[in-house]
Formats: structure tokens, C-alpha cells, sequence
């Protein structure tokens, strides 16, 4: 059994929730799981536990609630009823988005609520808390004892003081994995990462690679493996989901370039000029976003080509997909002791793959790591 | 050195010629040379010794010639007016396109040409054959006595008959490299790597990859890697040089359809429907082509994403960047005594990989097979 | 009240009847139908009286069933209920499509079958006859009196065989509009119009206008209009449905190049070099098809532009918004006696308006054409 | 004659006098000139006799010599050595750019500059004013005696300082139009209006209409004759030229947003969602910018349709072909004695067309107004 928490009861949560409860239903296919059924846990090993949120609209509705008022006119899962989303850590980690949002520490102040959180995770026997929140502006702290000393002054982010919170739950009950798939550096934050080595935690992030991400990372080695020299790359997204709301607040919007750079430069082997991010949102797109971008690059005999790509992608779908190996994965690392984080999981599955400092590589190479790590191999490869 | 000869001095050839050149000159980049300095043999090792044609209006010119007529204000290299086109064999392989074309056989009977064929290539110590004609209308023979027997009737096709030379050289005179960069099944037909086997040559082919092709290959495996369903992929090519000329009469068209396909399948695992082809013939293009792609897939909870991909590619001088390539590991195959046919580097630089009955991989996974035939490794992985 | 008669219940039938009764209804806004309710006819005097169809799984059917056997989820209108499928011409309209098709004139003879179809118009009181049939090969007659030679022997396709029968009743029982939607060259046949002069009836046709065609004439005089020369276009059309099927079939493939042709140096004034057709079936894409285009020109100074277009356009229910116009507009026809064709109407819905020889205009001047002919004016400009 | 003064001698300058030399000289075609020969005034009858700039490092040049610098290759026409770029105005309009720029007024004040640059006019006997100076934030001013009380201030911006200079001109030497082809609103500012047309002088204006925007209000258009629900539209802009750089100091970036809003509201009747803006520099590219759009709609039936579209627009030569018909028709309106603006030409030719206030309207409308109001018909309707 993998006990998950989810952080965040947002659209990724949702996606997340329903379509697992589908797969183990056998009422969808796997698709957009990419280990799909090569590890040692089963789908049905997955047991969703708790969700966290602070939107008013959320706390104290169940998750069927939710679904059913997302998606109207589609059948929700009935075993989503047993899921009631519980009030969060606040920490104005919504502030400046259209959203009536209280925390459980303005109540009863941040120890109190940290106690209170690692309490209930205890009873439950959580194993995995994965992190799906609005995207929040913040640095990395670096140090174990300055995450310390913030934290009990509530000096910490929203996402930064779960994961903090983890750290005490797994000294105090029981290893934990938290996987940050939000922006937040955490997996690349040197103090979080020395902190969950001390107190048996692994923290397995940061941002979940989806999207157009992993595919121009994909794409540049293509690029690397003809020597073609790229002259430019314009990359644009817009969507109209909370994600691209909240992206379009300047100073989270810092959040989504820090976590794309660096894959140009670390693939190619040199930095050509780019143009990539997250630039707008447009409510009537929805949650389907639309990504378009330019590649030009000298060919032989110094030819210009060039590339156009657009993309419609349904956004947190996408992200949920991963999740699902995610949480297994989770488990997995508890189980071989491996705490702190581990590149060869984040490579793959995250936009910046802590620790701190790792080169970027391309995803083909990640997913080679991934299964060399796992032991497992792939079925198209074998006699 | 490495001793080339042309087959088919067309614009592939002319890109290659003038681009090998300027290469040794340092007058430009080894853009679009996939595998750059990092071969033993480097680039001042290549000398074009030979170019054959059976235009009327290219043979008996030099190419130096050539490349004023096709870029009359690029400045091009002296020592290309050393390299006078020769007459070759024609067998019809222009049969249906608007070229005055005569082949040597004409005159003196294919058993004469072939032995004058094979004198020159012992005068010029050829060591690689280079076959960049236009694509012939052709169905592999599978058995090496069959091909003896029809090369003695000229009731083989153009492409077929230059490989079955090569076999004859390599018997009576040096072990010899044929590069089928065009879509003729020469790599792919048994009774031609029995014969080469047999003969101390070596066959790599079929069909130069460039374009879209291996592009699609990458994009399809970037798919699997994170179990997208592909419900459809639509794909057209549209250009204004020789070779879609060619490809519009119907009779030819049917070369390219058999060398894209089964890479869907092969590396998604199922048959996704497609339609990939090339597609019409438009002057003004030229050497630019068009490719226009949809892929459709299936993402987590069965939502339905789109890619679309425009490309505009230089068709010529991408070929051209890999036959550097070619004409150097071609030298290294015969130091290797490795002959018959090289899966893992045809695997890489070919659309339809010889052996017959290879299954297709992504170009990533081909590119590390090749380094590792070639016992060299990425500069970016070193410590 | 505007009797319609459908021949032909395929997909765009289905869209129109169904859409038109939700309009009715109320249920639906009026998108997609370009002249909404600024015409003397409401929707709701839009009265389908009669479909014809020859595939044995239709005939027999009500539109209601067929209805839901395509859109399983949706509600549909239960005034579909009334519309009973009945068995039309056949004359091999269908032949090589895979599907079972039998004629009324198969049991009977061509000219019973001819008597039996105008006596049901008549007591139907039919004004309007809309034909929607399967893409078929055919050419001009262009004699009337040929024509009439023509359909005594069932010499004629299935579409001339309704338009001539449509001059039987207009000539014998009452005025009617024959509205065609199909390539088949009728509006375009001076041998039908004749007919239709002498005998009260009106054809508007041929074609219509709907997808790329339209946006790319009025593309055309985007680029005309700044004096930018067009260097090329391509356009390719890629779609699922039985139209793409149809068109597949070499035969029925020129019919629709030969609807294109001719826009280009119409509205341009010079012939620039094109490849604009039809090009593909993939299954998948069911009725929402993939057009891909690019457009080369030159501006000012001779520099090179490029525009490139992707669009996903649903097929059929583009044109059967046309329909609720062209049955208002075919009834407003009779009642100005405006018999023979109109080429104002045909200019704005048709692909290939007739009469046959007529300049193709961009479809701007087409819908100011239109707007005069009607007496009516665009409420932007109103005062 | 039409004498011809350039106030910024940037990209669009330099190819517009390059290119009308070249036009003069019958070494190029009138690509890019959407009136062509249909004006009364000739090519040849244009003369550009002076230019102003406040870079250093083209003060004092001759067009020739910068001409030579920009494009090195190419035959620059010898007439281009007697345009001198004299100093201008600088007024900080260069403010926050990387370039080292002074204007006369600050070694002399800007009372004794005006009056020099209005004796520079009036020897030069100049027609037509032609303002292509990079963007500069501005607001409208609104009443002439304000303008008069800042322009003695030197509280006027840089355009808005010529623009008053050529009032003060017209007023005292001869009439003369102001040719405002930049954002900052001049023919949209009712005190310059009057001003005008107090004094003999005719602006036309604002922001010259080339690239996406002209294509955008057309294909609005073409939706709403087809009474197609425009879901949204989102439209992304990167370039690498001086246009692009400062529309990304944020201060300038708004000047855009202003010109491009409300052509969708006025065009389709109602506000479709939409994100329609300059988004990134990206030196690279250059002077060919790179444009990628989407728009949703829904069809008949509520069928949701998208189209996307690219471009890759040479934006500077783009506008200098309008200039050749605006130098011209400049003429004209004081040939006419149409003092003020005049919106019938502005519609056409300019992004925000002055007065302000006036409706947004296509471009195909805006032609036929423009020939209206010009008196010349399109040949393509004639008998």
C-alpha cells in the first residue's frame, strides 16, 4: 500500500484523483503513464488519503463534490466521496489571485498547525505527500538551521513549510517521500536536501516536466546529435487555467523562467539566444493550452532551416500522468533507504531536477537513467 | 585518405563537393556533420576522386562548373575544377523526367561499361562509392546468383548495377564501401549483402535519413517514453527539386512510401494510422522543402492533445552534412574488415536500415548505438 | 414556409437537420450561418419534408435514428422523428465506396423512378431541393436537349438525374429551387441552366464554399490588395469522413482540383504557382479535418515572406450552416422568379459558382455582392 | 515633385530609400506598393530631400554609407550619397535604448531649433513629412494651446515636436502633410487635428499597418461574414530589430497595446477574448519578425473550429512600400487642400487610424474607401 496526501486540490489534484480511481476501475487505459505497469507496485496499491487546500470553496467538500462540479456531465468515481479536502497551510501563498483563501496557522498559529498536520499524517500512515499548489514566488534558503529558525516564525513559504513539515513527521514517525512538482526549489535547495537525509525524507522535484519542456529538451538533443548549430529558439505559452493566472503575477511569473533555463545551454553545449516562457493567460483556453515556438539552426554549408511547433496540451492531465508513477516511486525510494533526493528520478520527471547544480540533460538519456535505476528494462529492447 | 567517387551529380553531390571543400579550407563550420572531429579520419582525408552522371548536360563539365551555374555569386572553391563529370551508367533510371540523359552502356554494351567502370575505379584507388542518383523505380532480388544473372542482361536497374560493380572491384581489385544514400532496397536485399559478404564489400543504406523522417522517429519515441497513445499522425513533404519531381510519377512515389513505414509501429509498440508522404512537386520551393505534421495522442484520462509541426529543411545540403559522415566511417569499415552490411550505422544515418528485417529505433537510441560501434563516447558524458 | 427535400443523408444532412431543429428549439445560437436572422424567412420556416438516400443501412431509417446512432450522447430533436430516409437514385454514385447501395430505378426503371420522385414532390409541395451526395465523377453536358437524351437512358449521374428531375416538376407541378452543394458541374453546366430558364426552376452551385477554399480567396486578395507578388502556395486537406474517402478514389480526386483551380489568377491576376487539393483519408480524424498551407511572397524590396496556416475545421457542419441560408435564399429565388442561376448567391456560398465562366472574386466582394443582390445591409455600417 | 523629409532614419528609412531609388531605376518591381502606378504622381516624381536622426553614428552619414553598413553585399544606388542624416530632435525619445544620441535642441534650445529645422524646410521646399522614429511613450495632448505652451516648454515628446514644427511651417511657408506612421497618437489627437487644420497642415497617422494586424482585422472579417462565435485569440510578436527592443522597455510596450486593441470588438460587433501583443526581442531574428496566432470559434452547431497561423514577416520593408504610396497621397491631400486628417486613407494604411475615435474597420473595407476617396478603381472590375 502507498499512502498518498495531496498538497493543493487544485486541477492537477483532480486529474490526478479521478483518473486514478478510473485505473483502478479498469474504466481508462494507462495512457500518459510512463512506467505504466513495469514497477513492482500496482495501481491499485495507490490509497489517496488526504487533500490540503485553503480556497473556501474547497475545505470541507469532498472530492467527488469537486469532480462533479468540474466536469458536469461526466460519472466521478464514488469511492472520491471518502476524500474530504482538510484546510491548509496558508502562508499567502494565493495572494493576488481571485481566490477567498484562509490557512490553519491563522487560527491557531504556525506550531500549532505543524503539529496538528504531522498528527493526522501519522494516523493515517502517510507515505508519500505530493506537493500540486498554485505556484508561490520564493528562493532557496541553503542552510538546515535558517529553515529551522524560519519556519517557526512562519517565515517560510506555503510549500517550503510542508516540506518542512515532512521532515519532522520522518524523524518523529516514519520515512516520508514529498514530491514537489510545483516551481519551489526544494529538491534544489542544498538545506532541504540535508535536512531529509538527516530525518530519512526524500524529496523527489522541482516542477513536473510536462508540457513543451521536455519535448524541446528532446528536441535540442535531436538538434545536438545531427550538429545542427541553433540560432534561436522563441517559445511562447498561453493558457487559461489558475497555473497561467497566477504566472502572469510578475513575481511568479520569475518562478516558471528560472526552472526553464539552463536546458539550452546544458543539451547543446553552447547558449543560443532564447526566448522561452510562460506568456500570458487567456481564460476561454481553459486548462488546454497552447504553446508555439520557432527552432532555426544552420544545417550543412551553414543552410538556415527552421522548425515550427505548435502544440494544444491539456495541462494538468499531463501532470497528474506522472504523478501516478510518482507516487510509486515515492515508495520505492523508501524502500531501498534512499532519502535526501535522487537525480535519476528527477531528471526525467522534473524541469529542474535537483540537487542543486545537476546538468541538464535530455529526456531520452533521463528515461535511460530512470530504468537503470529502477532495474527495469524495456520491453522493445529485450530478445 | 578515403577515395570517393559520386554517383548522380546532382545537387546532393554539388552541396556535398562544395561543402567537403570549403570544410578543409576552415571557410565554414561542420554544421550538420553529425559526428565532426571526433572520427580518426578527418576531413582533408576525404578527396573526391570521381562523379558520374548520364545528363548531357553535366557530363564532360567539371564541377566546379556546375556550382557557378547553381550559385552563380557564391564564391566557389578552386579545386573543384579538377573533378570532370564522367559518363555513367543509365539503365533508364531517368526514364519519365524531363533530362536528356544517355548512359555508357548505350554505346558499348553493359559488360564493357561495367569493366570500364572497374578500371577507372582501380586507376583512382577508389575506396567508397557514394550513390546520391535520383530514386529509380526498384524491387530488391534477395538471391546473389539472380543478380549475376540479370547484371549480364542489364536487367538490373542503374543503382543495382553500380552496387553489383562494386562487388566485381572488390573481388578482382580492393575491398570497397557503396553508400546507398537513395531508397533503391540494396542494403536491404540479401542476395546484395550475400554477394558483398562474399566479395569484401560493404553496403550501407537504405536511404539517407534526413527531413522529417528521423525527426518523426524521435518525436514517436518521445511518445512512448511517456506512454501517449497516438491516434493518428498525418505528414506531408512538398519541395521543388529533382527529387519530388521524381517522386510525383506515381511509379516512384511507391520508393518512398515503403521507406518510411514500419518505424510506427517499431517504436511505438502498435500501429498508430498514418499518412506519411511525400506529397507534390512545387518549383518555386526549390531545395527548401515543406513538411507539415499532425500527431494526435491520447494524454492521462484519455484527454486528446495535438502537436503540430511545420518544418522548412535545405534537403541537399542536410544529406550532404551526413555523407561527410558516410565516406569516413565507410574507410573505417573496411580497416575493420567489416563487411556485408553495418546495422548500427545504418540504424542512424539511413531511413530504411539494412539488414532486411531490422526493426526501426529512434535515431536517439541509434546515435548511441553508433558511438558505441565506434567506440567513442558524447564529450558531454565524460567526467 | 420553404418545403426542403434532401438529397443525400450523409453527415452535413444530418448537421443541418439536426441543427436546424435545435435552432428552432431555440437550443443552439445561429453560428456558422452567415446571413443569421436579417432575412424576410425565419428559421422556423424551414420545414424538411423528405431526405433520399441509397445506402441500404439509411433507407427506412428516421433521421432521429440515424441521428443518434452518430452522436450516442447527445439529445436530439424528436421532430427527427417525422423524417423517414427514402430510397433515391443511385446510377452507381457510391460505386467503390464500401458501402451496400441500391437505386430506386434498379427495381423499376430509370423513368418510373423519375415519375414516382415528382409525384412525392408534389404532394409534398417541395421549393427546395438540396443535394448533399457523395463526391461523384462526372462532367458538363452542356446541351439541353442531350441532357434530355441523356436521362431517358440513365446516361446521367445520379446529381444531373436529380437536377433534371427537378426540371420536370418545376415545369410540371411548380417553381423549384435545386440547391447544389456537391462538385458536380450543374450551375456550372449551360445545358442545365437552360433548362432551369425554360422551365422555372433555379440552380445555385456548384460546391460549397466552406473550409479553406473560401479563407484562402480571401487570403489572396490580402496579398492582392498590397501589391505583394504570391511566389507559391501549397495547401493540403487531410481528413476521416466519406467525403475524404470518396476523394481518395483517383476518379473522384480530379473533381474536387478542378473546384480550386482557377481562384488563384482570378483574384491575384497573374497564375501563381500552386498545389492546393485534397490530399488524404485518415480515419481518426473523423469529420474534423487538417488543412496545412503555406504562402510565399514578396514584399517590398523583393524580401521573402511566409505566412503558414494550420486548421481544424469541422467538415460538415461548416456546410450545413451554409444550408439554412441557401434554403431561405432558394425559396426568396422563387419568389423574385429568378430562375436559371444566381450568380451573387453562388459567388459567396459556392466554390465554383456558375455560371459556368464566371471570375471567381474573393469572397469580401462576394458577401458586398451578395448583401446588394438581397437588398439588405450590414448593420455595421447602418448609421 | 514631392519633396520628401525623413524624421528617424532607422531600418524602415533605409528601405524605403533603397527601395524607391531601386524603384526609380527599374532595377526591382513595385512589390509591396498596394497602389502601384494607379496614382496620378509617379515613383519618380518622389524625392527625398532630407533625413534626421540623434545617434551619433549616423549623424553626418550619407544614406549611402549606412546603407553600405547594413546590407554590405549588395549595389546600393549612388543617388543615396546625397541624402546627409542631419541632427534632429532628440527630446530623450531615445531614452533607455543602447544607442549614444543628442539632439540640436540641447546645444541650442528648442525655440532655436524649431526655427532652424522649419529654414531647412522651407529651402528644401519640402511636401511631406515622414516620422519613422522608434516608439516613444506618449499621450495624447488634446488642445492645441496646451500643445503650444509645452512645445515652448520642450514638454513635447520628439514626434509630437515635429508634428507642431510642421505646423509652424505650413503656417508660414507652405502647406504640408505629416506622415505619422509610429504609435504615438498625433492624428489621434484632436488638438493636433485642429491645429492643422488651422494652419494648412495634414496629418495622417497612427502606427503604419503592416504585419499581423492588417491580416488579423481581414480574417475578423472573414469570421464575421460567416457569423462564426470568435472564441478567443491569442497573437504573439518577437523580432530582433531597435522596434522590438524598445517595445520591451515596459514604458513602450503599452504605446502597442493601445494600437492593436479594439479592431476586434469593432470588426466582429463584440469583445472576443484575446491577448494580441509585441511579446519578446530576440536578436537573431532580426528584421524578420516571427508571428504565431491562434484563434478558437465555434461553427454551426456549436462545433468548435481553431485556425493557427504563422508568419515570418520582414517587417521594415513591410512599411517602407506604404511609405511610397503615403509620400504620394500626402501629396495629393494638399493637392486637394485636405487639410486636418484624413480617415478614408488612415483606415488603410495606418494600425490606429485617426480621427480619434473613429470604428476599427477591415482592410478590405478600408481599400475600397481609400480608391473611393482617391477616385481610381480596381482594374480587376473593370468592363
Amino acid at each position: 500500500m502507498i499512502r498518498v496526501a495531496i498538497i493543493g486540490q487544485g486541477l492537477v489534484a483532480l486529474h490526478f484523483e479521478v483518473g486514478l480511481e478510473r485505473l483502478k476501475n479498469n474504466e481508462i487505459p494507462d495512457y500518459g503513464v510512463p512506467l505504466r505497469e513495469w514497477l513492482p507496485y500496482k495501481y491499485s496499491d495507490i490509497e489517496i488519503v488526504a487533500s490540503y487546500d485553503v480556497d473556501e470553496s474547497k475545505v470541507g467538500k469532498t472530492v467527488y463534490e469537486l469532480a462533479r462540479r468540474n466536469y458536469p456531465g461526466d460519472s466521478i468515481p464514488g469511492s472520491l466521496k471518502d476524500i474530504v479536502v482538510s484546510r491548509g497551510i496558508h502562508l499567502n501563498s494565493m495572494k493576488g489571485l481571485p481566490f477567498k483563501a484562509r490557512g490553519r496557522e491563522e487560527d491557531k498559529g504556525i506550531d500549532a498547525a505543524l503539529n496538528e498536520l504531522i498528527d493526522e499524517w501519522r494516523n493515517l500512515n502517510v507515505d508519500v505527500l505530493i506537493n500540486v499548489m498554485t505556484t508561490e514566488p520564493v528562493e532557496a534558503v541553503g542552510d538546515p538551521r535558517e529553515i529551522e529558525r524560519r519556519a517557526l516564525h512562519g517565515d517560510l513559504t506555503a510549500s517550503q513549510t510542508y516540506a518542512y513539515a515532512a521532515t519532522l513527521y520522518a524523524a518523529k514517525y516514519r520515512p516520508v517521500t514529498f514530491v514537489n512538482a510545483i516551481p519551489s526549489p526544494l529538491a534544489n535547495d542544498p538545506g532541504f536536501i540535508k535536512l531529509c537525509t538527516e530525518r530519512k525524507c526524500t524529496i523527489l522535484g522541482d516542477d513536473g516536466s510536462t508540457g513543451a519542456t521536455p519535448f524541446t529538451a528532446d528536441l535540442l538533443e535531436h538538434m545536438y546529435e545531427r550538429n545542427r548549430k541553433v540560432i534561436d529558439i522563441a517559445q511562447f505559452n498561453i493558457g487559461g487555467n489558475t497555473d497561467f493566472l497566477a504566472l502572469n503575477l510578475p513575481e511568479r511569473n520569475i518562478m516558471k523562467k528560472k526552472t526553464k533555463s539552463g536546458i539550452v545551454e546544458d543539451i547543446l553545449g553552447y547558449e543560443a539566444p532564447n526566448y522561452i516562457r510562460p506568456t500570458g493567460y487567456l481564460e476561454p483556453l481553459g486548462d488546454k493550452k497552447f504553446v508555439a515556438m520557432i527552432v532555426e539552426y544552420y544545417s550543412f554549408g551553414e543552410f538556415k532551416d527552421e522548425f515550427y511547433i505548435l502544440m494544444r496540451i491539456n495541462d494538468s492531465p499531463a501532470l497528474a500522468g506522472l504523478l501516478v508513477d510518482l507516487a510509486r516511486i515515492g515508495r520505492i525510494a523508501l524502500d531501498r533507504q534512499a532519502y535526501g533526493t535522487i537525480y535519476e528520478v528527477n531528471a526525467f520527471y522534473m524541469k529542474r531536477p535537483g540537487p542543486h547544480g545537476s546538468r541538464a540533460v535530455s529526456k531520452y538519456h533521463a528515461f535511460q537513467k530512470l530504468l537503470n535505476w529502477l532495474g527495469i528494462s524495456d520491453p522493445r529492447h529485450k530478445a
